[in-house]
This record gives structure tokens, C-alpha cells and sequence, in this order.
């Protein structure tokens, strides 16, 4: 499927959800004692499609493409995010189904956002996604592509309304072109991916002292 | 203050909270039109607190404690965060006040939270808290404190019902420690600072040529 981009998307209404008819997400008031003994409560954001299985919302795919002849890159997904009424810049990242493992959700939403088979290579353990905020999840799977001398951007499967850009950077120049991104008009870094290059380009620019 | 901790936090209730109760986050349904000239729509999380000044809801502090004698460390806390009924760890953050510069808000919150005054190194450009969830946008702010020989740890100025531990991890331990932190029961490392931790990693062990 080829993205014949037509248009710029544009927010026609933003009206206030009522919990009982949202689908996906929800909203929770959690009571609770704290450390001093004092009940307190805190509202909470949270999906409502964690897959009970794996007990976490969602993987991100961080990934290297080899390639023969080229430079160590990465692979970038772009697309229109409506809470954020921008395009984000992020690694390919997806739900976990039910019954599917971290590392099978990654492969298959690599697989869909990018259109390359992948070979996993590690699984962190669980992380808060935005711990003050939600109740939401997910592990940092990293994954890597051989390609050969000749290959081209394969084919995506992407579902209905899916419409994804990607980009191949090297992973030398990550950190630079995630600070170009953020330059554009109506363009966003996903926090998760900003923080792997600049953590990138802080060990190669201050360690092994980091002295600062 | 002293953090005297007299009984590991318990959740009592956990209802659903309508939308037009909720104080500080809400549930917005945002009808769009997509690239190809589809209408849809999308539910979003919000906070409800962005200072319109500043247009962004919170920073982190990415931070770097310089001692004469010990290599360099950064501090990390840990606190008991009801959405995810765990303590998680995380690098210092805060929201932004009305008025308040990205700056500003580093500077207060990191003397809030641990007790140091820090001069600002560098500030990101704005970047997407958890993009397929909700609007929430932070900046990373760079931060460093320089240390005297005998200095202690000082003392925090906390909020009513905050109570934050502190630790002080050498920066060439902190992706090491974040995933033991992660084996530790009812513990969770927020993904920002996972992902900044597993790219200094990154970079140490793949970089230059990051060819895995």
C-alpha cells in the first residue's frame, strides 16, 4: 500500500469524553494509605486493552539496520498523532495483543510499521510509560535488520487508517536529526526516543568521566 | 523534613472517574480529519494544569552531581506513584507553574525534590510524553551540581503527601542499577530515564560503528 498523502490532517472538534463512553482508554480515581498512614486519592489515566497475558500495554522497537556497505542506521516511523495535533517522530511501537509475548508483538508491529522482518535481541524489563499520568507500560525491545547490498524499503502492512512515514538514519547522526525534527513546523519527538540519543550522544560527548 | 515511613503505601479503592469530576486529567475525544480525507477520531488523555506561559506541562532533570574526589553521579528518586501501585525511579521532574520559564521549573523542582540548587546545562526541544495516549509534552533540562569535598546530602523541601527517596548512582553504573532496580519488588524505572540510560549503554558498548 503506497501513501498517496493528500492532504494535511486537520482537528475538526475536541469535546469532553465521558469515561463511560470511552473505548480505549479510561479514567480511574485510585484511594489509597500512604507511607505516613494519611488516605489520600490520585486520578489515573489508563488503557483499557492491556492484554492480561503479558500484563504489559506495549513494545517499542528500538533497532539497527545493517547493512553490507552502509553505515549502522535506524529506522523511524512518522505519523500523524491526534493528541498531540502533530506528526511524531518515534520508533516503530505497538500494543501487545492478547497472548502475544513482548518479543512476537515486536516482530509483528515491526513488521506492519516497516515492512522488514526482524531478529530480536533484547528485552528490557517493564517500564512506567508516564508514571505521574497513567497507569500505562511497555518494555524497550531491540531488534536488528540484515539487509543485503541491494535492498529497498520494503512494503508496509499497515491497517486501516494507519498512515506511517518512515525515515533510515544513521545511528551516528540519531541525536542531530532528532534536534533537526524538532525544528518543523508541526513536528513532535516522542519522548522515549529523544532520551535513547541523547543518552547516545552524552556518553560519546562526555564519557567516560562525564565531568560535564 | 524526615521521611519517616511507617507502612508501605495500600490501595483502598480504585473507581471509574467521570470526566466531569476529574480535577487534574481528563478524557478529550478529538474528531479529525485524516491524510486521505477520512473523518476520525481519536481519545486522548490530558492534564488539565499546562500553564498556557510556558505551553509545556513538565520538565525532567537529567542531572550530573560533580565531587572532587568521586566520579561524577546523578541522582535519581524514588517514590510511591499510585498509577502503577509501585515506586518507581525516576530522574527529578515536575509541571510547570504559570509564568514559570522550563528553567525556572528545573531549578525549583530539582531544590524541591533533592535539596540542591543546580545550574542549567542545556534544554531540549519539546518532546511527546506518550504519544499515542495523551497530549502530555516535557523538556529534558540538563542540570549540574557541584559538590564540595564534605558536602551532605541537604535537606528536601517537599510538598504535603510527597515523600521521595533519594539515591546517588556514578553515571558509569546507571544503566546497571536501573535494571536492578527493576528485579526489586513492586519497583518500576520510568522509560525516560530507562531509555537515557540504555543509550549511554548503547553508545558505550556498539558505539562508533554500532554494528551489534
Amino acid at each position: 500500500m503506497t501513501l498517496h498523502k493528500t492532504q494535511e490532517p486537520v482537528i475538526t472538534s475536541v469535546t469532553d469524553l465521558p469515561t463511560s463512553e470511552a473505548k480505549w482508554i479510561t479514567l480511574r480515581k485510585v484511594s489509597y494509605i500512604d507511607q505516613t498512614g494519611t488516605p489520600r486519592t490520585w486520578e489515573v489515566a489508563a488503557r483499557k486493552t492491556r492484554a492480561s497475558s503479558a500484563g504489559i500495554d506495549a513494545v517499542a522497537m528500538g533497532n539497527v539496520l545493517l547493512h553490507p556497505s552502509r553505515p549502522a542506521s535506524t529506522i523511524l516511523v512518522i505519523q500523524y498523532r491526534p493528541p498531540l495535533d502533530a506528526y511524531t517522530v518515534e520508533w516503530p511501537a505497538g500494543l501487545v495483543d492478547e497472548g502475544e509475548t513482548p518479543e512476537q508483538a515486536a516482530v509483528r508491529e515491526f513488521r506492519e510499521e516497516t515492512g522488514y522482518d526482524c531478529e530480536v535481541v533484547s528485552v528490557s524489563p517493564v517500564q512506567a510509560a508516564d508514571p505521574g499520568l497513567s497507569s500505562a507500560n511497555m518494555k524497550l525491545v531491540m531488534v536488528k535488520v540484515r539487509l543485503g547490498e541491494g535492498d529497498e524499503l520494503p512494503e508496509q502492512r499497515l491497517e486501516d487508517g494507519e498512515h506511517i512515514q518512515r525515515v533510515v538514519v544513521p545511528l551516528s547522526e540519531l541525536y542531530e536529526r532528532l534536534v533537526e525534527y524538532s525544528k518543523r513546523e508541526r513536528t513532535v519527538v516522542a519522548a522515549k526516543l529523544f532520551h535513547f540519543a541523547a543518552g547516545m550522544e552524552f556518553a560519546r560527548t562526555q564519557g567516560p568521566e562525564y565531568r560535564l
